[in-house]
């Protein structure tokens, strides 16, 4: 296994990618910080760059190939913000991208990574595997296959949003985040660790799809069928042995929210904060508001980890919840 | 007629009210640039305090009370924005406010403006005239009436916002506000004076209450009948005589957007930019987005004027769009 990375590593990231990303807002609401008896720090990961956090560990990870790979390329699979991230993240560093799709994905979606300069290559959910096709194809091409999470180039690239939001407001008692690979949780233990030792972790999943809990609990990798929920960022099977040994290694805890309350926290943030978070970016949220850890009195930090939810989809989410 | 006020009272204000406002970011997006051949700044006062830039004004005119009115206290009448401005406004400044609002006003509303401290008196829309109401409170209580844009202190308090725009992004070539009864425009056409004076200000009124438009035209105020539009926050039936001469005097151009246009850029901004904006607060970022102006080439800012929609009507309205 590759080296784990450290505080180090991400504090060289922000340095790396500063000229990239859009150090994006912490927002704050006096009428939630009433409600909860504590000190609410929102970080709006929902005003990165294609809309998610998933930009800063791609911009990391493009940063640091060396100039003959650069020249040569990469590979990514994904359906969701990591394949945007790629290929915005190549674009902007003139490395060609080759995105993997789901030949049934939304023809907008296809189109979206289209306009960020990618190539496409679509292939049959139901006959073959992606991760198969994105290997032959960083074989075949040369290309470095970038994955979404178990890297420790990208981990670093989205501890930096945890950075961010110490530097904004300082130490923390409690830093919250959802978890889908566990990439950005690890990013942000190993933020806290540098900045804020004594700031407890605390990475939220789908109820659903507690993955992540169930293998630090039995510890080892828990694997589990792909998960039914809202929260189509989390939909991930299992963690990786890098951000498994990050999670165990900074002591992060794991709590869950069910879909009803993702629902609830994405209308309550809409009323009230003005900001569009798509489900799986409600995670962490949805945990402190609906009273599922212990905040009063404490300083806490909450990452909102992305906004790319259709609308036809937001409104019947919120009109139900 | 009281005297107008001018670029220095909007300098004046920004200096009084900077400890209290939030000073709201400014968005762009690459994809919306490119949509339109514009480099696009939109001026998020969905983030001020309350919801909308209601609050620079109310704030401003509250500061400017001298000490024996703070005592006695101010009195609004308002069923919207301007209502929950001044009762926050005034709590901040420990300064006794009087609310008047509707008595079939949706609940919530008179708990958030009583949750600001404000007293609530309410009225009978059917029977009573709030402006009676209000006037007779002021003499009775000795109480300083706070109407909601026809105020030398309120404009140039609205005028803030246009100036933190200027700071943010240097010279603009065009500046779009919305047009209810003129206070922000008018404002915004202060700022513009002082900072940028080769800046086109332009006005946006809904299609269906295009009041300033015609008295703009017409060289004196023209009085509608209440325009039906969802732009709840632009129904208003004339501008003032403070308002009219300044967007006189300052060569403020008005065009007017439907409802369907604003719809369709409420799911817009929420989808591409994640962000909710009321209707009213659409009206700016309409025009320029479904092509009523020429932008193309243009340095053009956008005030998103406020945020304040439930999300059963959002839902609603995007979901129709």
């Amino acid at each position: 296994m590759t080296a784990l990375p450290d505080f180090n590593d991400v504090l060289a990231a922000a340095r790396r990618i500063a000229p990239m990303v859009h150090h994006t807002p912490v927002l704050t609401s006096r009428l939630l910080n009433a409600q909860t008896g504590a000190e609410l720090f929102f970080k709006a990961e929902t005003f990165q760059r294609v809309g998610a956090f998933k930009f800063r560990g791609a911009a990391n990870a493009i940063a640091r190939l060396d100039d003959a790979q650069k020249r040569r390329g990469v590979v990514a699979f994904s359906s969701g913000n990591h394949a945007q991230a790629i290929a915005l993240a190549a674009a902007r560093a003139d490395v060609p991208a080759v995105i993997v799709m789901p030949a049934d994905s939304p023809a907008i979606k296809r189109a979206a990574t289209q306009a960020y300069g990618a190539e496409i290559v679509l292939y049959d959910r139901f006959t073959e595997n992606r991760e198969v096709i994105g290997q032959a194809l960083s074989t075949e091409r040369g290309l470095a296959l970038i994955p979404p999470f178990e890297h420790p180039d990208i981990i670093a690239g989205q501890g930096t949003a945890a950075l961010e939001l110490f530097h904004a407001c300082g130490p923390l008692d409690m830093l919250v985040a959802p978890v889908g690979g566990g990439g950005l949780i690890s990013g942000c233990a190993l933020a806290a660790s540098g900045r804020a030792p004594a700031c407890a972790v605390v990475g939220i999943e789908p109820a659903a799809g507690d993955d992540a809990r169930r293998s630090l609990a039995a510890g080892h990798i828990v694997e589990i069928d792909t998960p039914e929920t809202i929260a189509d960022g989390a939909q991930t099977r299992a963690i990786g042995p890098m951000t498994f040994a990050l999670m165990r290694a900074h002591g992060v805890r794991i709590e869950t929210q069910d879909d009803a309350s993702l629902a609830r926290t994405m209308k309550l943030l809409a009323e009230r904060m003005k900001i569009v978070v798509e489900p799986t970016g409600c995670l962490a949220a949805a945990a402190v508001l609906e009273g599922a850890l212990d905040v009063r009195g404490k300083r806490v930090g909450i990452i909102l980890s992305g906004g790319n939810v259709d609308m036809a989809r937001f409104a019947a989410l919120v009109s139900a919840a």
